[in-house]
């Protein structure tokens, strides 16, 4: 086999907050011979997650920290090139684990689906058939617990994972009201995931707007802000509302740990639940995910949005941009088009 | 039949923060004519409670707020009297919303109980057989979920439901933490009440304390206090930790509303839950929780501790000193022997 140059972006610096392009550098190293038991993948697509700051960060978070020197962490895309693994033949589509780089040698454990919906685009496979798809099933089902006819209220509503939960939970026979940034994203939330109303968190009478929107009070609310959309959402919750902590993304440093209003009486009062979401602890069950999933994409029903960056040079910088809301749709990095 | 005089405590003036016995002044009224269907009860002991404030204060709450002019709301024991209810024969034990006041005329809709539990003292029946009671049994049980092995951590730990809570637990298996103020109260949370550890929350090194009384981290934290307590459990709690808010005893006002560190990050990374639990919801199933505790009792297994105040004028100013942290054990007014 010829030898193969593997492009890899590496984490140069660790940042306090949100990571910039200055902390990654592009290196370029040489894939190793295989191994029985191991393969190689072939890169596609790169994903961006809001979630890659918490796992730069030295401070505790549910997985280790990515070390300085080390190739990003990411959920990758690729087609196996070369294979010594029964399990993953040669041509295998798989997501996983993979990092920012051209190839990936695995021995399996860091794969996370083989992709077996090979008549859609491979980069579903990294949002709304990716973690994604799977956080908004998983969160909402397990956790919202949403009944017919209940207001379910969505942070970064047009985002990723907030644009399936509102499709989903409208399917569901609830009121959807979806709050995001700006009024791109909200005519977004509105002509696109079909949410009942949409609320742009910039302006200044969010409280009203909510109490407009949300004339029943908020039963289900799927956070993934925190900070001032949160503290505005808390005091609305209806009695036995259940609140899914999915992301933190209003907030960008926990050192100083930041402050808000407490939310112990609202939780007292209302009888009311806040609960945290990791979708990897559902990872036995990403498959019941997909299928009730793919098949709402197939018909048209579950609409989603990409932005797709070309190449690897892009992933440095491709981070601190969803943290400024300028984002339109899950953003991808695209490697090579097979 | 002899006409009654009836000495009720009513509501003053409504108080801002806590109730102070000034909120509160005695009237003497007369009882009416029984009418079908209805009947007399002589309130033998009279409840107090830390909850007491939130029924007075205008704020919303679980329950509207007890109007000036009106009795004040409490849990009260007594005897029926007189009785042109078949349901409550004369000598028929209650106990129900039958206010501070001497005798309480009711069609029975403000009974909570018939207590059947004879044997025991009918003061039991307004702590560790009432409210307290069934408050510490449904919230550990079905909020906190706790299994043998786990460490439950208790606020007010020397109280009335905190204790319950701590030999609850500990029946179960748990190794159980008791938070309480003072040394006399840690004493009793270790020697009376059979915590594995108690801390005094009143010490420059809580945080190091609780570490150190958690080597394995918190499973389940059951929360009468929020504040700086809670501040400091919640960065130590364990993977999938359920955290009860039962009570907010040490925020002496929710107007301004108090702040105080963000829970999301706690909750996300450690996929754990709060929620709130107020015992009220679990009405139709009181009687499961006394046919668990009343045989405790009866055994000696569980352990409680009353603090008895004679005389109706001891009512106003009693509610003041529960959130001084100066009662020892479930505080009662006692009215009458029989």
């Amino acid at each position: 086999m010829p030898t193969l140059s593997n492009r890899q972006v590496v984490l140069s610096s660790r940042p306090s907050g949100i990571p910039q392009a200055g902390h990654f550098e592009i290196r370029t190293s040489t894939v190793p011979e295989l191994q029985d038991g191991q393969f190689l993948v072939k890169n596609l697509f790169l994903s961006v997650e809001p979630a890659m700051r918490g796992w730069v960060n030295a401070a505790a978070n549910y997985s280790r920290p990515v070390e300085v020197g080390e190739v990003m962490r990411a959920f990758s895309a690729g087609r196996v090139l070369r294979s010594r693994h029964p399990g993953y033949p040669e041509g295998t589509l798989v997501m996983g684990v993979l990092g920012w780089q051209e190839y990936a040698l695995t021995d399996g454990r860091t794969i996370r689906r083989r992709i077996l919906e090979a008549d859609l685009p491979l980069s579903l496979s990294l949002g709304v058939l990716g973690l994604n798809g799977i956080t908004a099933y998983f969160g909402l089902k397990e956790l919202g617990e949403p009944r017919a006819g209940e207001t379910v209220v969505v942070s970064t509503a047009a985002g990723a994972v907030g644009s399936i939960v509102g499709q989903l939970a409208r399917k569901l026979g609830c009121r959807t009201v979806g709050i995001t940034g700006g009024e791109t994203k909200r005519r977004l939330c509105l002509d696109l995931f079909n949410f009942d109303a949409a609320i742009d968190y910039r302006q200044p009478e969010l409280d009203a707007a909510l109490r407009q929107a949300c004339p029943g009070g908020v039963d289900v609310y799927f956070d993934n802000t925190s900070g001032h959309i949160s503290d505005t959402v808390l005091p609305q919750i209806n009695r036995r509302a259940r609140i899914v902590i999915c992301g933190t993304a209003s907030v960008s440093n926990w050192d100083p740990w930041p402050q808000g209003p407490r939310v112990e009486r609202h939780l007292l009062t209302k009888r009311a639940r806040m609960a945290g979401f990791l979708a990897f602890d559902y990872e036995d069950r990403y498959e019941e995910a997909i299928a009730h999933l793919a098949p709402l994409v197939r018909s048209g029903e579950l609409r989603y949005r990409e932005e797709i960056l070309d190449g690897l040079e892009a992933a440095p910088g491709s981070i601190a941009d969803l943290y400024e809301g300028r984002n339109l749709g899950k953003r991808l990095i695209r490697l090579a088009d097979d």
